[in-house]
């Protein structure tokens, strides 16, 4: 009984965890787009400086999972809980990478005339940011219909994308001069594309560890 | 003595299965860029199909490492190689994944013909399979100087991509009608050098399984 209460408060502070490096991943991708939008490249550089603090923060919690492990022995469900966890800790960092890479985009073009405002690249990236937020609630309540339902998402920020590839590629017809901006754009286009990828993972982990079964919702 | 003799056994199984993921995940690259150099969208099919293939291969070493944590409880660095097991199938798995990406852009450009001849996407693929071998041979053999070494090639890979961007761009200014392609080119360049950063993880969990430690080498 004594083992099972420490292990319930083990597995409490690993879900505290989780859903910290959510929010401050969630941060990043907010910052990293406000900076875009905002052309402010002091919180680009605020959001590249505090992916290394996102990273250990990552390696803190595969270590808690490894500890967990070793010092608990879970089986069946409970092994799986920590199994997702070490899977989707990895998703939540390389969110974090393409934030950074947004804000990399921010720091190139910042001091530039935007060819065209930006309406879509917000909007996408409230959506993913919803994704990310709604697959980490999933996970700690093992909530699988939640996760399902979140990766419904995932087809409405596919459509935005694609609509943004065509509509950049007609400002890069219509003036060579738009060219270099609109990849940079295309590239924060695929990175939210991407994030959206990640949060699905992160919904596969949940049904795994609900139905020990793997379901690819990633189509 | 008979459960160490076990595990070496389940072990010695597992790595065998990561090395034959390993080769599938090369020859799912290799077929992709050949897709798209030699317009040939039977083979782009071929790739986009066995992906289905990789996937179930992942989950079943996803699954033997869970088995073997649970009827084996390794510590300490058993444990690590185990736990090194899981994140590195993810990243041979997002691997493919990109693979797939690239003969995806093959079924759209094939039946064109190419603004340019393709030769620094063949190059980066050679040099981007090689990481991965070099990483998955590293991981089975525990040699973290040889996974250091393999990580440098990255550099190159992203010097490659930096200049084929340029390249690109240079194309895409000259005439409207390259631009479409000349994106899809980019987005090829952009996986590979996305291959690279997941070879390189690989080669950060061969440090950590002999180290203990983690290094973040993609920087």
């Amino acid at each position: 009984m004594t083992t099972r209460y420490h292990y319930d408060e083990q597995l409490e502070d690993l879900h505290l965890k989780i859903l910290k490096l959510g929010s401050m991943v969630e941060e990043a991708i907010d910052k990293s787009i406000r900076s875009l939008v905002e052309h402010d490249k002091a919180l680009a550089e605020e959001v590249i400086d505090n992916d290394d603090v996102i990273d250990s923060f990552t390696l803190e919690i595969d270590d808690e999972c490894v500890r967990i492990i070793a010092t608990q022995q879970p089986l069946a469900r409970d092994l799986r809980i920590i199994v997702a966890g070490l899977k989707l800790a990895t998703d939540l960092e390389r969110i974090a990478d393409h934030a950074v890479d947004i804000a990399k985009i921010t720091e190139r073009i910042a001091d530039e005339v935007y060819i065209k405002p930006l309406i879509d690249i917000p909007r996408m990236a409230e959506m993913v940011k919803e994704m990310v937020k709604g697959a980490l609630d999933a996970y700690v309540t093992t909530d699988s219909t939640r996760a399902i339902e979140i990766t419904k998402l995932d087809d409405e920020v596919d459509g935005i994308y694609k609509q943004m590839f065509r509509e950049l590629l007609t400002y890069m017809m219509e003036d060579q001069k738009n060219i270099h901006q609109a990849t940079q754009f295309l590239f924060v286009g695929k990175s939210l594309e991407r994030i959206a990828d990640h949060a699905t993972n992160i919904c596969e982990w949940v049904i795994y560890i609900d139905k020990g079964i793997h379901e690819d919702l990633n189509k």
